[in-house]
């Protein structure tokens, strides 16, 4: 059966938002909707304008034998905005306030959509870096750790506490947690990374970084390289921050559990270049 | 800007997909585009029937002042096949088999490409359920958990084994577990849920079934009702398993440490009507 354009563009959308940054050939097209790859270019160039004038992402073209049509997830600067407001205002509710200066965040961590939404906008920013790998630390960063891999195509490795069964041989870290000062450990399964992989870590919260330097010197361990830290929230700290390079959506400056009230600013992300 | 139809029905495909088992007024269509009501219901047509006919999924129209449309996620039988059997295959190389009679699933678990596919899957077979929440248990039905949550487009509860501060007040409940006949405990924030709500409960990997009943039992704590659970690797057990319906993907037959052998078979998502 032969596809008329507007059933091509349709499913052609669908596919291309569901396989990010996979090289599609355009043979792949021509066969499945039996059309002329000249038409199909054509398809392409309407899904390309469409894509970048709403602020979807990109269609890179790659020419040549082994060509094709990539995906590349990008969002405008306007999105970014909405998503770090949005994160603002719901994390601003005095209700979240915890015991100790914590906030509240586990159903803000449990809405897929959000999180769809911030993994799309840090894949952005990390849009032109090569990564191979995200990692993050059991529990609340996974949501987020999935989301960013989805849009970048990438695996996500779970680094966790303690070492169970089903993760096989693993290999482990001590590491000082940053605002306790406590000696704390780390475990990933030896399947996880190959030696020479770049990882991309990624977090909910972070204080003084203590998590983060775990983690990359985990990464170390298995010989890989750090491409790049992205954090949902970064609490003030009064000492230097533990890790250079991050980038975060939003930054908490200060928590007053007497009056109850909560003070957050934007994170580093345009500051840092994210967009 | 007036957009022209091939532009429409790409962002149309784009924003239904991102959007799943949300209602869109045929006016949001409309203003964005700057189209009448007449074009953009037939631009819906179109994405309809390409939608059905690829296994897509479904557009459900609602008419009236109120009304619009609402894209359901929905995989043809082909599709399931197709993810049964590429877990089969990767689930059988003996090179998975841990100490116990344990598989080495947490590589296929960090796959966001595979785990979407699963979760879409799932979220097919309970499309027609009313589902308010998805549950799971810390840590490795995450990622299940978020990708079916998103198709279905409600929030994720995740149980954990211990309390956390960032959790705030907690309900904690004691169970035995299934296989290893040990008391264990469950703890869930207090804001996870609401009475009265639907909750489909999904993991990993099930043997007993003493961790379904755990969570079982916790949610009636919370006054909420099972909606059904999602298992993507059930194992073979002697007695019966605690709970009576669930959906697998695979079933692990038997293992042979000595030979280095994996039995695995289809699991019971077609023949309990999953599709």
């Amino acid at each position: 059966m032969k596809w008329k354009r507007s059933e091509r563009l349709v499913d052609m959308t669908r596919h291309l938002l569901e396989y990010p940054r996979e090289l599609i050939p355009l043979t792949f097209f021509s066969e499945r909707y039996k059309a002329a790859k000249s038409s199909i270019s054509e398809d392409l160039t309407i899904v390309k304008e469409t894509f970048e004038e709403k602020g979807t992402g990109k269609l890179v073209t790659v020419s040549g034998a082994a060509g094709g049509v990539k995906f590349i997830p990008k969002v405008g600067s306007a999105d970014v905005q909405e998503v770090i407001s949005l994160l603002m205002e719901e994390l601003g509710h005095s209700d979240r306030l915890l015991p100790g200066g914590y906030l509240f965040m586990t159903d803000l961590l449990g809405n897929p959509r959000l999180m769809d939404r911030v993994g799309k906008v840090f894949a952005s920013a990390f849009a032109e870096t090569e990564i191979d790998v995200i990692m993050t630390v059991a529990t609340k960063g996974i949501p987020i750790a999935h989301s960013i891999a989805r849009h970048l195509n990438v695996p996500v490795v779970i680094v966790r506490r303690d070492s169970k069964v089903t993760e096989g041989p693993t290999v482990s870290i001590n590491y000082v947690s940053g605002s306790t000062r406590r000696i704390q450990t780390m475990v990933l399964s030896k399947r996880s990374m190959r030696s020479g992989q770049k990882v991309l870590i990624t977090d909910d919260f972070m204080k003084a970084g203590g998590t983060m330097v775990g983690m990359k010197n985990l990464l170390e361990e298995f010989g890989c390289k750090l491409a790049g830290i992205a954090v949902l929230v970064e609490a003030e700290h009064l000492e230097d921050v533990l890790v250079d390079d991050y980038l975060s959506l939003v930054k908490l400056r200060a928590v007053n559990e007497k009056d109850r009230t909560i003070v957050l600013d934007e994170g580093n992300y345009f500051a840092e270049g994210g967009n």
